[in-house]
């Protein structure tokens, strides 16, 4: 990834389709790179929550790994979670996802285990100490139930020990107050932690973060539409912010898809993944629409709702 | 209001000075209210957070409430917070603002006492009912432990319950979500409910939230500096997003002042509304700087840090 | 209250009755106390969150008062809450209080406004220092959304701001240390803060808080049946434990009324509260069981089952 | 296990003793088992929280499992933890554990990934199926986010998925209802779901659990102390309560040593893993007090409280 940092533009967290056993589908998983990178994404995350990376074991995890690898062949860089509950696991899956050829690494704060900031701090360290690949900090609060401090990812930032921030706090404001510190939009090139990449991961708001000075965005939705992302970040990139907004609009009317799933018998994560991986279904990438263990499958209610959102967004010809 | 709705632009919660016994200091409101108005705010939002509605007795919050409506002169709206804990004492409230002068009113959903989203809705309704102004819901899950979802405001807004939105919850993606189902940035004039105001409460990513579509900002730094936000406010209106993002990224490194009180003694609120009265002391607009209790108060090194920032912001000329 | 410091035994919360127009239903509270010292309880504990006081308005919250007072007529002694979000609040409830009889004031930790635990334990010395009467501090996290610390509690013990403690936090563990700490169960009377009151709120955990040497309890269940908790405070006193587990397990298959209500049109909160009363009226205590705006009320079925809870418990003889 | 269930007494989750490098000191290991079982205690709850699961590789995970199985050499149960995020990784260690000797399995809810409690007993359901072990599920809030309900943890005792709850949620409350749900303290056994193990991670309130119905307790604490958790349990099972309240009283103050690291430069975790493993030390169990990474280690201030909260217990005499 070299020639590419920092890291700028769509990269989305890449669906991790299973067959009906439950097992890596890695035809489709190779469908769905070439879907994204024909797309025109700029880079690649697997293994994030999107993924479903808590959900797949580790001999799982290297098979999705590495069909992704596979299947990038190289035309855009890939960044591998490396998620677990604190520093020594992690570093054995930072240390696995290196070896199978991924271009920077991607890990959250500890959880499970509660730990201080300064051991927040120590944890990142460690895992880049003890693995050459660039990292990112995954901030994810909803998940880890801490939230990264605007001082201590730009102190992890002008140290070098990160190449970037994976931002999915939905705290715009404290990101707001990184950018500032870091430069601020124009000047973060001349700031004190230069080729440090800033992807947001609220997908609704592209258009504010990348106006902002954001580097680029990691949209789950992003799986389904990539093509959509990459015109919202153009038009940002070329100053047509209208254009921007009126695409961001399209897309968060698609993204009501998530909500298909019954609120009262199954889970928001569950809806959410499952609808991504049926709207991957009906539009021909994916086999199955199947999420993992112990997740409730979407019944045909809830992929009509999905279908009949792709419809409204222009993504399926009526039949 | 019957002019100014749908209410949009700049419109500061009005902070409420307080004399050394910690009674309101009606000479420094007066000022404030001048200060604002200069500055060419668009309203004024009296009685909520920023000027510390949780701790004025109610004839305090009469006092505050009848300085500003008599200071503003009809040249603004006033907006009066109604905040207590139920139905039955806000509408208490709400009768007393609307005596007073007040142009619409703002309350948030129930708390201390905890409820339904069911429970919610009919507290808006029975508030709307029982007092004749124009009612903002105020969307404050920090202070108040619940969030309005998207789907319950815009219930209150295509019903007529709601005339408004402050949101101070921080939540951008439903806040995107909630314009798009109202019609969209452009589309919202035509949409359900025509005249329905947003205000967002995130007073540091302004620029990305009137992007987004809202009609305007309550921005607690706007006692500060009046004329930054409606300077932000018109860039934004008149297309120069280049000119909106530098101003945003000026208030951004002002609003650091709120960190001016040291976190291991005092209060995160009381560093923030302390900042910004001694702030407004500096600037000659306050007598005194005190907050209530029991707040402590920003020693020496604090009010040393405040001031650093206003120079360092332009606002004021060494001495 | 002199005489009967340190407060120990059965102190009920006292349910506020209100009529259809949701109105204090005064004849009804009077019958209320008399149900209660009947049945033999130690105290009375007027506007506390079982009394709906974030639902009652000043006016209501000192009829209800005054109804208490008069209607206890000095058997037992009557505990006020000063419930409001901050000091200047608190302090006028307490004087209100005071002025009506009230022996003893019940206070939170500030609310909405966020403070430091620095600015709670000011909180709590400055209502001391202005109102004369012994104060009781309330640690009522699921209300208040902080939890008292353990030293913080003890401090405030020890210089004799506080005259005890009503915790509801639920925190079994932190209010073991904090026993242990002013001297165990046995030596509390030689501890650090004699007199010093420690009441729980954990009505399904009497007999184990009696045990670990707690001196009473406030139980929202012991507005249905105060002689049940005065048989089960008696028996821990008389060392008859396996009769209080008993007498406990029964209260806990009462308690179960709480749920009459349908989860998903009503809150929690509404649904216990609405059990108690319209128990209380289907023991011909109360002429309605109306709760307070905006709460849902129960409906037929949800009072089938509070019905068939009281005749399970004997408390109901079938006609 | 089957000769044992339902399992009772104390069962202490067991510490897993680190070398200067971060590896698992089998040795020191092989003595805890003995002084734990020499000590008294009924069980051993290996790969817990306590145990640093979290912070264990795989590989360290089966060590630390081997070493204890065969140091407890069948003289008591052991209880292996299969701690991870979903359903196929739970399945994984379950697994594991099992190849290696473990009597019973322990997991907690799904974590990271959010789940519907539907989803919650699918996952306890699964890895009772594809796993032919006695299940305890974990109840550990705090780490997992989400609290097994009453009805859950109920349905999955009656159809017999659970042989057991590990109950350090700290809701003394709920655990009441859930016991009198199943029949009561006395009635248990002729309840819906016989043979099923209930036990308290609360350590503070042993008394009192094992008083309300409680079948016995999982005490961190009792690496340090196991035999006074065992005077404990059998002053309670032998009817003596006083000297219960006495020996738990005891232990509370002995507790104290998990605040033995400073608070603002080190997590509560840390410090509470830390003080048992130096306490071990300074007993002459373990050669090391090191923690596991990320967790910054105890200094000498803090290992000098350990040693006095040792002694004022009678633990250490005076050299």
């Amino acid at each position: 990834m070299p020639s590419s940092l920092p890291l700028c533009g769509v990269v989305p967290p890449v669906c991790t389709p299973l067959d009906a056993a439950g097992e890596v589908d890695t035809a489709s998983l190779a469908r769905l790179v070439d879907h994204l990178v024909d797309g025109g994404v700029h880079g690649l995350f697997a293994l994030g929550s999107s993924s479903e990376v808590a959900f797949l074991t580790d001999r799982q995890r290297a098979v999705a790994l590495e069909a992704v690898v596979e299947a990038a062949r190289g035309r855009v860089p890939v960044l591998a979670g490396a998620i677990d509950m604190t520093t020594p696991r992690v570093v054995e899956h930072a240390r696995a996802a290196r070896a199978m050829g991924a271009d920077a690494l991607v890990a959250t704060a500890p959880f499970y285990a509660r730990t201080h900031p300064v051991e927040i701090a120590r944890h990142f360290r460690t895992v880049r100490e003890r693995v050459d690949l660039p990292l990112f900090a995954y901030d994810l609060p909803v998940s880890v139930h801490s939230k990264l401090s605007t001082g201590l990812v730009r102190d992890l930032a002008e140290d070098g020990t990160l190449a970037g921030l994976k931002d999915s706090s939905g705290d715009e404001g404290s990101l707001r107050r990184l950018i500032v510190e870091l430069g601020g939009r124009h000047g973060r090139a001349e700031g004190p932690a230069p080729a440090f990449s800033i992807l947001t991961g609220s997908e609704l708001t592209v258009d504010a973060a990348l106006l902002a000075g954001a580097d680029g965005v990691v949209p789950g939705l992003g799986n389904v539409d990539p093509a959509g992302y990459v015109r919202l970040y153009d038009a940002v990139r070329g100053g047509d912010l209208d254009t921007a907004v009126k695409e961001q609009e399209r897309l968060v009317e698609l993204f009501a898809l998530v909500d298909a799933g019954p609120q009262d018998t199954m889970g928001r994560n569950s809806s959410a993944i499952g609808a991504f991986k049926h709207a991957l279904r009906l539009l021909g990438v994916f086999a199955h629409g199947t999420t993992a263990a112990p997740q409730v499958q979407l019944g045909d209610d809830a992929i009509a709702l999905v279908r009949e959102r792709l419809r409204a967004a222009g993504m399926l010809t009526v039949r």
